[in-house]
């Protein structure tokens, strides 16, 4: 799998401090959305000028905020990630987080199983990764799976051409109803690529539901992969978050409340 | 597939008719969401009397809320449909919709590939429901992708009995991560059931998107079959979608201000 | 403030124990919205049969789902609930809470301070109740609002007729202008209604937030009100709520888990 | 009013451009979320060559995707916007659009009508601008409205001190139950302070409707505020917005396809 931050929040301190006469700067050992969110925060209650000790860096301003879990302040920044190497089982279960926006490749408007050079095929579950015989029953799945969907691909086109055609029906329109048709012998394991972008309350919460010891174990190693990449991006986000180990010595994530 | 409403608003008119000291009362020709919409529209403006002609039936009141684009007092209402005998393409789709609810069958959860008695093991798309060829190499690529299921629950339990238990290892666990780790390898053709509840706004969205000509062919059938149950059961509130008929005899939805 | 259910889902058990064959039906001892959860519930695993002696009622089945927060199922159901005889303030941060539908008395549609009879003409503070001294204050503030709002009506009609009407210029869009421009002295305490639809989950966090030792006295008294109707109609959704009462008699809720 | 940016996307599309081998870069004559929308839209095609002349330019593919109504992706990228000098009116309208984010200043935690230097205490509707007969009443309203504020502050403060202290009764405790009961004289023109975040089809979507000619005056300010700000730093994404003119020379927009 791949996980990568193609964007994210850029704050803008200089005039968010102005709008404040200067009495508010943001903390230099933030980051944007960090301070972004601090900004909002103080906002609610014109605390400009960190009247409170325990509150006065942007770390310990982010997790007086965790604690009493006023999350809509963590909204205002966002991140936007690339992922793919991944399953179409993975997307299924990511899309459910309505908070989230997604793009994700088409399998209606792509013809799947053309892997790019050094990529593999298929995704092969974590589980299956050591064991030869495994993986000798994936390929083979797997290949007969792109024999079916080739074999589809052209039917459909050749039952398509003897159909009225409808309004719609130049060439590019007639391949997508192939694509469309033929798809359906395509296995879980197909590898695709999609786009999440949310913010920072919606990415706790994935992170809180699908790192956990009880989630997927392909979900469950995506959520590990972006919160190490928005961890480090967004320390003070997310602070609360402890990386543990299961009995297997996979990794998973607790909060601190949890413990 | 099948499609059936299992659930869906019930408006206690009488309250609402005791709320306006008797002013305002539902229109016995209209319908349970419907008269809800109208009490919620009404409830803004204080037009309980209905003093405008054109829209004193609810028929027309809730015409003109469509036509003013109006759509916040569609959404009280709400319906709820359970939809099976549908591919997993087709619910990757749906799920997109977030503004609905879901709760849909788990290939973690339930062993796949035993079909109810008298149902089809896999769903076949529309285009190839009269090729003998197409059929037969849907059935192959059926067995063969359940064989290697089989082959992979069986494997997977094995390679667990010589893991490290986790935490959570009884034999359920063992078994989700067994069918979980195995189901990559089942196709989009797997059937799968969906519960889907939404608002009318939602639903008149969803049916605008995936009734369309553009739509793909099996979320759009499935959006017609939806569209016949809701248009049954509350007429008023579908009243501007009209039926047409593409260039193959599939139909399809325009709404009246599209035409 | 009066707070009603005006409509709720209706489950059609007899249609979703038709699509099990019979196997599963619904407890008797279940009410509409939950049982609806537990079929959705229960059609993602399959569990048709009650396999679990814990989970074999339908109040079980709901304890279970709630216990491992597995909320998603508890969205089905709706209640929309008709609140008025409240102020603004308050609808101000109910209109927060983004995953309800509302529908509210507008200002700029309708002339405000004319309450109905027998209604007070605004809304008095929980604390300013038992006060004669704070009625007398609101009563004269309440007074000078209303003659500054009258004054500023009839200037702004004064003002619009002699500007180039606008294109939508009748002379119901004048009063709609005037009303907009006067409602600027309106005080938080203007009564005001509101009917807000919600699914079960999203009632529940409502209560959670609202109903809290912290939240807002009105918006608290408010949540408690529905807590109580929404208790009655749905016993079994909201079982782990417990009333609590502070140091000064007021009631609140808290969730078992937190306890 | 005052509109700034306080935090917008950030598109790395050097790491983008990677994950495509190079074949994919960033249009220069593109903005940051223009570009990611672009890759976003793109990835579900793997379209990265740019195949099409009419859709090779980032504005080009812009526009290819709001005809087409490809709204997800333009969820991508965000906007954080800091508005202040606006009514509560206006707040109370703009927190129903429930897919932005917001952080707003607290009635409940802020004592009201000490406004910074240079600024005036209340918001005047523009209709009132230029009649000096309204800004009498406006300001002798203002004055009666803070002067039953400070007598209600006053007395919450001693009405509280006889009673029992709750457990949360510290000081701090108590100045914001006086706060929260004394804000119920407050007009809807009490200023407010409020940062919204939201996607760029969110931000779309609330122009559409609230700088059209049928909007609330104040609000319609505030959105073409926003849509210069919004169109100044995202072109691309803003370009089927017209400015147009009333008969009274206020400005609004509508979009091309609705001309």
């Amino acid at each position: 799998m791949r996980v990568r931050i193609i964007a994210q929040t850029q704050f803008h301190g200089e005039v968010a401090s102005a709008l404040t006469d200067g009495v508010w700067y943001p903390d230099m050992a933030g980051t944007d959305a960090a301070n972004l969110s601090e900004f909002a925060g103080r906002a609610c209650y014109q605390s400009w000028s960190r009247p409170n000790e325990a509150t006065s860096t942007n770390e310990g301003y982010i997790d007086h905020i965790i604690e009493v879990g006023h999350n809509t302040v963590l909204e205002h920044g966002t991140v936007s990630i690339y992922i793919d190497e991944v399953s179409r089982s993975f997307t299924h279960e990511m899309i459910r987080h309505r908070h989230n926006s997604y793009s994700q490749l088409s399998q209606r408007f792509v013809v799947q199983g053309k892997p790019e050079k050094g990529k593999s095929p298929f995704i092969t579950p974590a589980l299956f990764r050591d064991s030869e015989l495994a993986g000798t029953i994936l390929l083979a799945a797997w290949e007969e799976a792109m024999h079916s969907y080739d074999a589809l691909l052209g039917l459909a086109e050749t039952i398509l051409s003897t159909m009225t055609p409808t309004d719609q029906s130049g060439t590019a329109h007639r391949r997508k109803e192939a694509r469309e048709a033929a798809r359906c012998v395509l296995p879980n394991m197909t590898p695709t690529a999609i786009i999440v972008s949310g913010n920072h309350s919606a990415w706790r919460d994935f992170l809180t539901k699908r790192a956990s010891l009880h989630a997927d174990a392909e979900i469950r190693e995506v959520a590990m992969q972006i919160f190490y990449e928005l961890e480090m991006s967004e320390t003070n986000l997310y602070q609360d978050f402890r990386v543990m180990m299961d009995d297997r010595g996979r990794s998973y994530l607790v909060r601190d409340a949890e413990d």
